[in-house]
């Protein structure tokens, strides 16, 4: 199979993955000398942060995804290819994908992380993961799924089970999902299920560690707990999952939650690409300079979540896997790989971190710029213009926008749409998965 | 299992199926006495009439797709069951559905129509039908991924093929059809597909008739041919599909075309449930009195297109399949069915017309209201106001005209995604379309 990419003689430049990284990567090399090849297992790029808006009905999927072909629409030296890496043949040059192989000049892997289950008992299998589009449709369906079966059991129990919500992980993506089951809870829910008691519905947020959001300044941890307290999600901290049945959540302590609505946000793991030897990756990260080329090579590079740094003695463990990062890593190896081209010396990476936040249900959010922190309705405001701003693509925004000044005004989540009935088997079951994330693990 | 519906001495009006009539026909009881009972085999309403818009990557789902719970939010006499009917026991008074089984004082059929492929050899497992949102998505995947694929291959006619859209049926739904595929061509394609020549994309649209739009004014007949011309569609009349077999459409005259794309849109049948006399129904509609009485049952009522009434003189072989008979005869039979329950006598149905259209392409439709016709400009502003009207939901209504602004303005269709990739065999191939379709063919 040919890949159908025009041979050329400038320098090509293979860039795997269109996530935050990879998009800046190739958006700051407009009319350079270059011929850029995007590959991507999606057609789209997603806007990560808000997909837990697609999951509980705030937002429908072209709301957070953008084409990939729009964005770089003019760009002349760009070409997509929509498609999987399959390996890496760093001896010749060339990648294998599943429309063929592709020689590079420079490769740069940006293919961020996918959901980590750490080998726990039935979680694979059983637990929602939700870092793509379709995983968040499906979590969405199966929240909706689950109402309509409490309402056909008289066993309290099993009735109690469908509306338990149980929500590993207290990182950001945890706690804003935690505080978007509850909005539903508090406002929305009752009104489409008046035969059932809403008061049942439980949303339990579960940590292992001895706070949420980690990498917060501990007021805003302790503020963001009051406020999930507030809206009523259960914060279970130094709790261990060590097992799900697809019914019951075992955990180290013994306590167990009875619930069909697993969700895990509890930890990520570098898509790392089968080829480059052992030593490049460690825990599921490219071992990277500070230029971000891999270790051992002068021209593969690895940006974004599925990069480890350590040049930085602030981030001795690397850094923080963000968007931000993965951002400001694309942008400056842009300009690292024309000097690399020209000869010049190169730029070493340093983090500007610009801060950090997380938003709680309606009117509130913890906000932190470097030691400067507020929370409540400012920064709720906050949370939400600077998402708008990083959303990509003016419709979008305003799609976004309309969302939320209506959700805002009618305490209202509209998409409430079982499109694709979710079905554990077939999204969720060990063939299916290998397909779909045929970029293999290392 | 058991349906969880609570028992009542009110009387019990079950209605299969949220579309137009069935919807009409419950938002006309509120706060009457009577336990309504709404089942559906999807949880939202569809407008089917812009169903073409998301299967060219204009609109997105949640535009055209309203959750049936919301629009009955309040309605106290109101109770929804998301499940399939699977049989009526009409000696019982009782529906048999996939959540259990359900007594009825009066049951209304308002299950619509499916696609029908007549038989014809390869229709159902490789033609693309587009009567649901899954199938429009479906359809959406489609022509993305065959123009992914057309930049993969240097067989100029696998690339033709690949490019190349054959749409059977010249009613509405195939002309709006063909008009968006040539916007896309004309104006979308060209940019996101620099690599390929985009004069070789095909748009033809077959039909077995002598004329497109055949419930239209002649007048009307021939300015939607010219305007499907004027656009690049190219029209087969008086063309009868023989047989598919994924690559190749043959034709009754020995005319043939070359692709992967066929999009059929040239019959339905009623959707009939299993149970009744044979008698009941003739070619897949249901034979009603003037009061939408199944033939020989007092307290079972069929409306819309699954309904077949005789009576008025204007339309010996039954009404048009359309959505206003639906709504007027789901208004009407609230009325009756109160009547009914109050011993009064009962009114029968009298079709009033208001006229019909059809958009193709940007600024020009044909509309026509008894008599009075026009076109051009005017027609696409009173297809778009329209539409708008009869959508279900403000924030829908706000949601689409924006992006119909947008699009309109930077000649777009923002929608490229393919969120799920469609696989032939997982979603026409007999098993999963007999699951989809357990409301049984008579």
């Amino acid at each position: 199979m040919k890949t159908g990419i025009p041979e050329t003689d400038k320098p090509r430049i293979v860039i795997v993955g269109c996530g935050f990284g990879g998009l800046q990567l190739a958006k700051a090399l407009p009319n350079k000398d270059v011929q850029i090849v995007m590959i991507d297992k999606h057609n789209y790029h997603t806007f990560q942060p808000l997909l837990y808006q697609v999951s509980t009905a705030g937002l429908e999927a072209d709301s957070i995804a953008y084409p990939i072909r729009k964005i770089f629409k003019g760009q002349k030296n760009f070409i997509f290819r929509w498609c999987e890496v399959k390996k890496i043949n760093s001896d010749k040059n060339e990648i294998e994908t599943s429309v063929g192989n592709l020689n590079y000049d420079y490769l740069v892997i940006a293919t961020g992380t996918t959901t980590n289950f750490f080998g726990i008992e039935g979680l694979a299998e059983k637990a929602m993961p939700m870092k793509t589009v379709t995983e968040a449709l499906n979590l969405r369906s199966l929240v909706l799924q689950n109402f309509e079966k409490a309402l056909l059991t008289s066993d309290i129990r099993e009735q109690e089970a469908l509306m338990t919500f149980a929500i590993v992980g207290g990182g950001p993506t945890g706690v804003e999902l935690a505080g978007a089951l509850c909005e539903l809870k508090n406002h929305v829910l009752p009104a489409d299920y008046p035969e059932l008691d809403l008061r049942k519905m439980r949303v339990i947020l579960v940590e292992s560690g001895k706070e949420v959001l980690q990498n917060m300044l501990p007021e805003n941890q302790v503020k963001s707990l009051s406020y999930l307290k507030e809206l009523g999600t259960e914060v279970w901290l130094d709790v261990r999952v060590t097992k799900y049945d697809g019914r019951v959540v075992y955990t180290a302590g013994g306590k167990e939650i009875s619930t069909y609505n697993l969700i895990w946000t509890a930890g990520v793991k570098g898509q790392v690409i089968s080829g480059l030897p052992e030593e490049s990756a460690i825990r599921g990260r490219y071992v990277c300079n500070e230029i971000n080329q891999v270790h051992s090579f002068e021209n593969i590079f690895a940006i974004g979540d599925v990069a480890l740094q350590q040049h930085e003695e602030k981030y001795p463990k690397g850094h923080p896997q963000v968007a931000p990062v993965a951002m400001q890593q694309g942008q400056l190896l842009a300009k690292n790989i024309l000097r690399l081209i020209q000869q010049k010396p190169l730029m070493p990476f340093s983090y500007f971190d610009k801060g950090s936040m997380a938003t709680i249900g309606r009117n509130k959010a913890v906000v932190q710029v470097n030691n400067m922190k507020f929370g409540g309705f400012l920064g709720w405001l906050v949370w939400m213009g600077l998402h708008l701003l990083m959303l990509v693509g003016f419709r979008n925004k305003i799609v976004v926008l309309i969302n939320w000044i209506w959700n805002y005004i009618n305490y209202d989540r509209n998409i409430r749409l079982i499109i694709r009935p979710y079905e554990q088997k077939q999204n969720n079951s060990a063939p299916i998965k290998a397909k779909e994330l045929s970029i293999t693990q290392s």
